[in-house]
């Protein structure tokens, strides 16, 4: 069967990738476009990469417009999801790909975003290690599901599966990202021109004020099988924007555990993400780049033990628009819909 | 008085900038540049934004073309200094840009470089803390000196600071740099190909193996105060190359000692830097971009504590070539000479 | 049926990406991978975005290894493809990625490239208006493909159906391009490093001297319509390396032949190219991004009528390493193998 | 003595470039610096580079602030200068870094502009042929300067030698720009977010629509000597913005007229800018880079005598920001007060 599909936000980069994603996929029917201050002009208006969905017009964001498909997928900024997904009721599935259902606690959402609180949904990162099973079980048949946040994935992955054995020390993880600004999405603010960021490294949001903190937080408390200890959580996250308009390439560290080997270590990760499609490990002494995933729906990852430092360093790569965001949302919705797991989804990269 | 000067190495990246900031010393003259394979050609030829030199031609390398010189920069790969410094017995200054003479434990050289050891020669940032004083008074009157590894200097002056004043813990630095690819030189390697580096972010000596590390490692130990324990120093360091010619932005972190206030982790800082004119601390919650000190000689530096992760964390930007090369060897030559020690050197970068 | 491929240069920038397309094709598996000095490695060590591809090791490149599959790529300096393609007689369809095949006179191969001349095959350029025609006719059923020069293709099918249409006038084309640094290859050149290319403009071949000006002048030649005067072509052409892995936007200009309506040039380009799928016109006023075509195979082409200059003025933005070679590559493939023109083939760009 | 000056615009960056290169003139003190919305704030909230000059604040500009210094630099919007301007009657010299008083016909402003047309002031480009003579002598003394278009006196410089001495035909101008994108300002558009621009080369206002035509149209009149005939001037101009902040590299090409000797040609620019600083001409063969003038106030410029195509083309790299206007800006202030010329102002770039 085809499934009609409505995606609002369609003139951001989120919607544009969940476009160009879904425009490959073969039980997909794109049939709405919605935007705000940009409706009625053509997709391609915003979208001039999207060469096949030249024939679509944006149309104003409405319950009434995304009401009536099989699925819909909301790419909106924070606090704006609940006003739709409450008149979605009879809609079959829901992806939001903006945060508004990704918190499990009002005291985190308060404290990192504000507003209105929306109860969580399925969180779409399949291969999360969670309580001595994987979150790809959650998402089987789900209706209402959550894509991450695209930062918190890519650290969520990197140490899940090292926190879930119990084999690095949860309690003092420092994550540094290098992310492309499409992340910050199409947003004018003078910090985000290209004159600002060619040639020049930035950092934002230093200090613990970054909103996916909390989401790594939960997800890593959730990864935890059975026996580990229920320690807090702390992170450091600083992210460096640099200059390429996408990827994330994630240094996430945190202390080793006493007595634990090289070959446990491995082990944890290996046992998690052995058989995985889309999430790769490189071989020891290898570490990805981000050009290797452009595109893709690949976290490709590289450890190192460091015994000087006493930590477990993990290298991530993601596209953040890609597996950091849309790849995810499809292919969760895949999994929802019991369809191939891979489909419309490649793992080979654009390089160079 | 005018110094003559010889510049080898004047072909490669660490040499040509050298040679930027003297061509506007009114001290100094240029008089001799030499290189190896490319000796014989018109310094331009390797050096085209170096207008004012056009009329210089590169000439060998070798012991007899460098001396009669007041000063020698050597700007050579790690390893080949000592042959000329032999033979430079009589050269009243010599600064060498390389790796040979910082280290000051056989140790650390056999373990991270290889080859002949030489003995440690005055090391050249300026404002750098040790022991109670600050590494500019050893420069005074030095007819040796040992210009910083780039990294090494960003990191070092990041952190001495607060390991100076016992107010973080140098048990467990985690650093994280994007780094622009001039830091590894004019190689001819795939990994440096601007089609591999553009759009993409690159991770290098992952895990513990960079050899700037034993060079932090002596810095913080020296930066303590009588008083202040010895506890052992244990950095987490990776590089990231990032698609930008020029610039380091190093996130460095290290935990907050308990006890400790907001107010002492500031001051710190602030006793250490705040007279300085080329190590600028900015108001809290500012942070540094790379932008900002491009072709300057300043280190530009935030701080942020972090109380959920219980980390201060430290964000320094620094043009690689200058102030993490050649503008603190010309800066410490300066100091050396009893000339101005801002003599040539900006504090304002080119941005955007 | 499924067709096996063995594809030589597996190492280089236009081998990847003819591997990177055909891991998508559901006609083709792809067998074997060879390379020079890398063989005995596996392919990922030098294609690391190929991750569907780590079971493959790179072989020799020899006539032997080559021979016996179905379908034979060539992606190999110019030069070298002579040798394999004399050993591969019994090869049912051998495509040329290199420039040994591409040009019809000797005198022209003499001038710009030198060494043993080789009799040009069908160009692998389907929408090229060719003597009232079109190329693709040619390629139906071809053993012996040479695919185009990406620098090449681009200007010949902004300015062919103005030529083919007598709406131009041949004789005074100017074209600059801004194309990215992976054009030139893999090549261990100081000019191609990333530190000297990123933030900068570099010019090369100007003034006459690049090898894809006699393969535009033929093809422009070849597009004349029976009854257009055959007056000489001449082409000022000027590369410039930009700061971007990929990407080629041509802005090329020739005069507006005196008496001809804006009507009749636009009809001219839109009665070439209005059913085309990769070749595709946009409105009036609108132009290309280079970006809008990343890891497409769709040229992308806005005109403009300058009367005050008295020029039609085409920019074109082309995938240098897709459109401009590999996906030209596949594309000529499929249309040689009668199999749907498009298959493996994507119009929508990787944006932003 | 000391002048006193005031920048007005010194929130953007063409104002930001006038404060760098004025923070190291010996004869210059910057007293006040103004903006518009960021008035109150301090400079380096908008200037963060300008680690020299973090004492002032931004005043908001009005003509009573400007007032009463030596000096006052218009780095406004085109179209705001002339409200202040006639406000200053009383000030020594006003240098406008806008497009106000750049063009001498109220049809070409009101063509390429609209608004109220304002008179030319002494355009400021020192080393422009004029009539016979150079642009230099004009600017003694002046008291109202027109710092140029940084494009239009890209392509003017490039080309005026060839049309002073009558060796290139000026009816069948072709200039192509590859320009980073501060030369549109510090604009909150979508198309100039780093999103859009990194990874990609832009087009805009193609087909003879952008603003800098005139100017240069102008200058090249201007630049004929007597004995020259008199026939119209006719330019393509394209401007391609590249993933680089800074910097333009003009592509300009021309008819060689008929009977003219390569010796001819070269001795045409060699006669215009041999003495010059600011101008250098490459030997024959080579050709500039953008990185080579980075910060600089050099135009570097390499000529290629084409005569297949039968086209002199000119290939020049500027700083659009530096020599583009700010540098020019700064120049042509030296040459009106009597102070050496090449004050404050460098001929070396900041490369790599």
């Amino acid at each position: 069967m085809t499934y009609s599909v409505a995606v609002s936000g369609a003139s951001g980069y989120a919607g544009g990738e969940i476009l160009r994603i879904l425009a490959a996929h073969p039980d997909i029917e794109i049939r709405t476009v919605t935007a705000h201050s940009n409706a009625g002009q053509p997709l391609v208006a915003h979208q001039p990469h999207l060469r096949s969905l030249r024939h679509l017009e944006l149309q104003e964001t409405t319950p009434e417009v995304l009401s009536g498909h099989d699925i819909v997928f909301l790419a909106l900024p924070h606090g704006q999801s609940g006003q739709y997904t409450d008149a979605l009721t009879d809609t079959a599935l829901v992806i939001d790909a903006g945060a508004d259902h990704r918190l499990e606690t009002v005291a985190d959402w308060d404290r990192f975003y504000g507003g209105s609180f929306h109860e969580p949904w399925v969180y779409g990162v399949p291969e999360l290690p969670v309580g001595g099973g994987v979150q790809r079980e959650r998402l089987v048949g789900a209706s209402r599901i959550a894509a991450p946040g695209c930062n918190a994935s890519t650290v969520s992955l990197s140490l899940a599966p090292g926190v879930a054995a119990g084999v690095i020390d949860a309690g003092d993880i420092v994550a540094v990202l290098a992310v492309g600004p499409s992340g910050a999405g199409k947003s004018l603010k003078p910090t985000l021109l290209a004159s600002e960021i060619l040639g020049s490294a930035n950092p934002y949001a230093v200090g613990g004020t970054h909103r996916h903190i909390p989401e790594i937080r939960q997800a890593l408390r959730a990864a935890r099988a059975a026996g580990v200890p229920d320690a807090p959580i702390r992170i450091s996250f600083t992210p460096v924007i640099v200059p390429m308009s996408r990827g994330i390439l994630a240094t996430s560290s945190a202390p080793l555990v006493e007595g634990v080997s090289d070959a446990d270590v491995r082990a944890a990760w290996e046992s998690a993400y052995g058989d995985e499609t889309f999430v790769q490990l490189l071989p020891a002494g290898e570490f990805p780049r981000t050009a290797d995933v452009l595109g893709a729906n690949t976290a490709l990852m590289g450890i190192a033990i460091d015994r000087d430092a006493g930590r477990v360093v993990v290298v991530t790569a993601v596209d953040n628009l890609a597996k950091g965001t849309a790849g995810a949302a499809v292919q969760s919705m895949n999994i929802a819909l019991g369809l191939p797991e891979d489909r419309a989804l490649t793992v080979n990269g654009v390089a160079p």
